[in-house]
């Protein structure tokens, strides 16, 4: 016997029909004899509805009341969950973020969890075998007794905090793709599923633009140690043996587990990417903070930064990345603060894509990237900058190779499909 | 300076444009120096798709379920409301049932309310001038901490309790008329409305079809002397002078606020009644039981009981009415259990129509009734059963009378319009 929690989406539950579809997943796991709890968002499209009306009240609408709005799309599916589950004699019963409670800290709209209470949750596990069927993506300000919201796909950061807090073997994460991939199978016909990838892999996938899961349940999985299994919400319950050895999916766990590694796990690229260059700023302490420092008042979000060392001791070129849609404030950021930074002039680009590669592999072999270069340079692709971690490197390309890119990288590091 | 509860119904908050309209009247009463607690339906609408969803899910469904999926309808326009008047520059936050709390008893979807505290609500009138805007219908059931509704129109329930909670000095229901009427003006156009009405005709009138107001809500405002008034929530907020002496509208209150009242102060009618008279019963203990019993069982609502007199001390005739939608059930229950009653036949009637005239002060005035029976016997129409209470008499008579009847009571006591 297993203890599990079995996380559904928005198209999971977007109707009555799916909703008993999950129930019938739910239906096979208790069969098998484990103990369920289920986290659910809410119905596809909810969401969004609530946000608009919270909107239209008001543009700069209070966060607290925000959350009181649109965590009630998850009360609705938790209920009626609960409902259909009882309906197949299933014993089940719906738990608010209130109720349980999910204490969070009080940054209303995304908070973060700080603590689940899971004692009552796993005393009805064990003494009338009943399913806890519990809202996702909301919790509890402990301090005010009001409501709470993680921020946008935090059903899944629900799910796996859960599943640390009741101390299950596994969080079961049911989503419209059957797994992680090497890279886009879109963009790649012969990208491939792993069958395992480890957190640290996982989180800078998840942080470089592959959307399967959320960056903060990784994060949290890696920190509980709580496997996370990836699956399909769209195969049949009753198509699946609850006593196959692993179901098709990825299981997220950490490096141990994970027998024989590649170098490189995976490839993720963003291609709505803008570049700015600031070109001969004084190379100096403070120099970085009077670029940022702005952007960051803007609420722009940073994404790559490449500083080369100064040639002269005294000038030097500073590279940042920003989403596409902020560039034009961006742009508009840096040269209203020209005087304060003092620079010559900038170097944009529009049309710029990242590509990165990940794998933990990378720790213990040298010449990754190295490889990496030399056959885009093969292919006639420009490198426009590079930024490097310890598990995971990026280059910036024009927009216009990134299928080529991507589609050499994942044949060169060995990912493509037998 | 006053204390008001406001309630408006799912009509008035139906969208994001008619809660700005709900926030215009509550800045009036806040701009006016009042204290203000509001009480929100669900969006109109909503409630119906929450109850149709949870049928889907499953016919025999879970009232703790129900309860939880349904009170989300009043959770959001709480919210909404909130967001609208903040955006207005008035201090106002939501609450729901749990957070106050509002406890009820354990009767899930159909929970009495049984403690409320208005404390923390008070406090913050005081301290911050703060407007507390809360969810209708809903509340915690203090043992399991589960969320309870009232049962349909138990937003009028709410406020009222609330009004009493927080000591307020009246509560003013907006719904969809602009008072209480003598009777209906879509039948009779001479209809009047009233200016004030004591809560016990008001309770008959809302007891005897008068929709105007629930039920409990009426028998909470006798219990606590709330005055309650009904008042229209599409008039223009701006239209209304807060420092008149009363706004159009009906006062509900206790009978000695009442300086000149009629005789008669309305008159109610259903038409959708069925009668059923059982024949030659025998006129003994337990008779009564061995109809009702099996009635009540099917969960069938008997409204008129007419018993008779016994005429030789050994045989009578029992007649009764039940709403028409329930009245071919209840012939086959009474025809089911014809051998433990004991009766020789049922005669039947299904275009029956019951007309009510209710007045206090029928209490000190005799022949209040026997008016009414000659006026309809010179109409030609036949009285099929009587029945009679303290402050009010009900005639069953065939449905194609019930207008003429109607404008003919309405007349003869004296309420048509001058």
């Amino acid at each position: 016997m297993s203890r599990l929690v079995m996380k559904f989406g928005g198209t999971s539950v977007a109707n009555i029909e799916r909703i008993r579809n999950v129930a019938r997943h739910v239906k096979r796991e208790v069969d098998a004899g484990h103990e369920v709890a289920v986290v659910v968002s809410a119905m596809a499209g909810k969401t969004n509805e609530l946000v608009a009306w919270c909107t239209e009240a008001s543009p700069m609408h209070d966060a607290r009341e925000y959350d009181a709005v649109v965590a009630s799309g998850e009360q609705v599916t938790s209920g009626l969950l609960a409902i259909v589950l009882q309906g197949m004699g299933i014993q089940a019963r719906s738990w608010q973020g209130w109720q349980i409670p999910i204490k969070t800290s009080d940054a209303h709209a995304s908070a973060r969890i700080e603590d689940i209470d899971g004692s009552e949750i796993i005393k009805r596990f064990r003494e009338r075998k009943e399913v806890a069927v519990i809202a996702g993506f909301q919790g509890i300000n402990p301090e005010t007794n009001r409501i709470t919201t993680l921020g946008r796909g935090g059903s899944d950061t629900s799910a796996v905090a859960i599943a640390a807090a009741v101390k299950a073997d596994r969080c079961d994460i049911y989503t419209d793709v059957d797994g992680v991939y090497t890279t886009d199978p879109r963009i790649v016909p012969k990208a491939r599923r792993l069958d395992k990838i480890a957190f640290e892999d996982m989180l800078e996938l998840a942080s470089q633009g592959a959307k399967v899961l959320q960056v903060r349940s990784v994060e949290l999985g890696m920190v509980h140690n709580m496997p996370i299994f990836v699956r399909s919400s769209f195969d049949k319950p009753e198509d699946i043996d609850p006593h196959a050895n692993q179901p098709p999916g990825t299981l997220i766990c950490s490096e141990e587990e994970i027998m024989e590694s590649h170098v490189v796990t995976g490839i993720a690229f963003s291609k709505d990417e803008a570049q700015i260059s600031v070109r001969q700023i004084e190379d100096k302490p403070g120099v970085a903070a009077s670029i940022f420092g702005p952007l960051a008042d803007a609420n722009i979000n940073v994404d790559m930064i490449v500083q080369n060392v100064s040639e002269d001791g005294k000038t030097t070129d500073l590279t940042f990345t920003v989403p596409a849609a902020d560039y034009t404030r961006a742009k508009d950021t840096i040269t209203a603060a020209k005087a304060k930074i003092g620079y010559a002039r900038l170097d944009t680009a529009t049309d710029v894509a990242k590509i990165s590669v990940i794998g933990s592999g990378m720790r213990s072999h040298a010449g990754v990237a190295a490889q990496a270069f030399s056959a885009l340079a093969g292919r006639n692709i420009n490198i426009r900058a590079i930024t490097t971690s310890e598990i995971k490197f990026s280059v910036l390309i024009d927009a216009a190779y990134t299928e080529l890119a991507v589609r050499t990288l994942h044949t060169l590091y060995g990912l493509d499909q037998a």
